[in-house]
């Protein structure tokens, strides 16, 4: 089969790679549906985070299963099914605990830029829609294996509640997602922080009630202002630069919580600031398993549509377009089709 | 009047001082029953924090209202009262939403180490005793006025619950009334970082059911092989230094909380690290003012009995000594009477 493997900065390439057999009794082979480019898959691409060999990409999926291994119960062929990036055997404390990303067992899956997909840990990791989804769906439900579960942890992790103010940090697919679930959860006011005009009418439609296109110090005083000098309750920090980690820290409230699910680049928070800004601060890579039988419920029955952030649409030949034009920001996020 | 005042690394001198006066008809002026000397003291007294000219020093009160300015309602001449360290009017949001350390009228109280304390916001700061106390509650009740309302304010940011399995790192007289909250909020195990044996017995008897005495990554090793692997539910971080925060984030499980009320000291957090560690992290100056109530209520009843910490009581004309004992780590906490 051919999937997407990335040789060094800005080398994507779409070639001939092994097709996945199971390996372990607890493995499934997926036949992916869909697939799409993460804005983390852009670190490495722009060498920011080096590529030391050629890498095979993709950890967002979703599609039927075509083999399970012998030790698998719950999961059958024919199903249609989602997981997150992180298998997880979703039995160990940290599972129960509902951090599946931190699972004992965890492995990273992050093949999926290709047709077939080997998941390990499959009855932990996988959970199946309740049946197979029209085509129309798919875009929404592919979301749920990522973005729109990031999206979501980070307005858990910042605590939204019905009523809740609450400031997004980050125009991505996962602020935008943000902005979704903190409507989902009930916030009366939702502040999108974008400067771009695409970002921002999405944002809209997803609930938000406030742009601010300021950034740093300067879009930290204008949340001040749309809250009378608080700062919000709630803020979702979906970037994962020092700028935006303190932006967000600075735009809470004493007491507020600060969701953070950005991957953190050279991050180094100050104690001292910490301590006396009295936010809570919670994130990491989003527990997206916990989330997926509640996401996929309320995907399927069109509460959300976190398939809009797909504006780019490609075959999965074409990956590498995908990620020029999310690089280039001329795309939000793009789909692969194989 | 005389009190003390710091003038420069372990230079404390017991001097003549102005007596103080109503100046806002918010204030209120308070006989001191007892005061007493802080961990955070030993910061400015050790030079650690530059002190640039001679400073009254002290934090800690409690004692019988001598006087009210105009404008105060709800205190009055005659009653005992405790405060905390942040003076606060109780009513902003940030008071509201529980964070009186962070009122936007807050004050620093800081010349408690003297007979007389002028209390600025009265009303939103002190809070009366159902009756005048005897003798021997007053270290009790003194100190609610900060180590204890620090400590639980450590155990309430760690989201210790019936049941929990808890950590403190530092075992001096916060991290020594952390293990009465966390016991006192129903933990089914506290495990008390210490290696002085007098502090150890204390920690026992406060309710600690096991002592680590290794500190760093050593004491991180010793919390996961008394949790199966996984780490304490929640940790209390009672010291402010880079060792002890990395300490207290390394021994919490994924999922699990860090309260953090030692002052930090050139404390930085990596952004990665903390990410992983799927943490959540909460604390700042102890917002006292919320717990009053609360804990003047279990001590006056007798379940808590944290004057305990106080292993030393000196006239007040020697408080240089409280210093010199708590300096030299031959005392935990020094009270001090007028």
């Amino acid at each position: 089969m051919r999937g997407a493997v990335l040789y060094g900065p800005r080398d994507l390439r779409f070639e001939e790679r092994d097709t996945p057999t199971i390996i372990e009794p607890t493995d499934a082979i997926i036949r992916i549906s869909a697939t799409c480019v993460c804005g983390s898959d852009l670190w490495p691409y722009r060498g920011i985070n080096p590529v030391t060999q050629p890498t095979p990409m993709g950890h967002e999926y979703c599609g039927i299963v075509e083999e399970v291994g012998s030790a698998v119960t719950s999961i059958k062929p024919g199903q249609f099914v989602i997981g997150s990036f992180f298998a997880s055997d979703n039995t160990c404390p940290n599972c129960q605990a509902g951090y599946q990303s931190s699972c004992q067992h965890a492995e990273l899956v992050g093949t999926a830029q290709a047709p077939l997909l080997r998941v390990p840990l499959a009855d932990g990791t996988l959970v199946a829609t309740p049946d197979v989804p029209s085509g129309d769906m798919i875009p929404s439900l592919l979301a749920l294996s990522d973005v729109m579960g990031t999206g979501w942890f980070a307005a858990d992790a910042a605590n939204v509640k019905p009523g809740s103010t609450v400031a997004v940090v980050g125009d991505g697919a996962v602020g935008l997602l943000g902005v979704v679930s903190a409507k989902q959860m009930g916030a009366a006011r939702i502040i999108a922080m974008s400067r771009h005009e695409s970002r921002q009418k999405l944002a809209r439609e997803f609930g938000a009630t406030d742009i601010v296109t300021e950034r740093g110090d300067e879009g930290v005083a204008r949340i001040k202002e749309l809250t009378d000098g608080i700062g919000a309750d709630s803020v979702l920090e979906c970037v994962g630069t020092q700028e935006s980690m303190m932006q967000a820290i600075r735009s809470t409230r004493p007491g507020g919580f600060v969701g953070y699910v950005g991957v953190p680049h050279e991050v180094e928070l100050g104690g001292e600031e910490l301590f006396y800004s009295h936010v809570h601060l919670h994130g990491g890579p989003a527990p997206v398993r916990r989330f997926l039988p509640e996401l996929i419920d309320l995907a399927w029955n069109g509460k959300i549509n976190p398939g809009k952030v797909f504006d780019l649409t490609l075959p999965l030949d074409q990956v590498a377009e995908g990620y020029r034009a999310m690089d280039e920001r001329r795309a939000i996020k793009a789909l692969l089709r194989p």
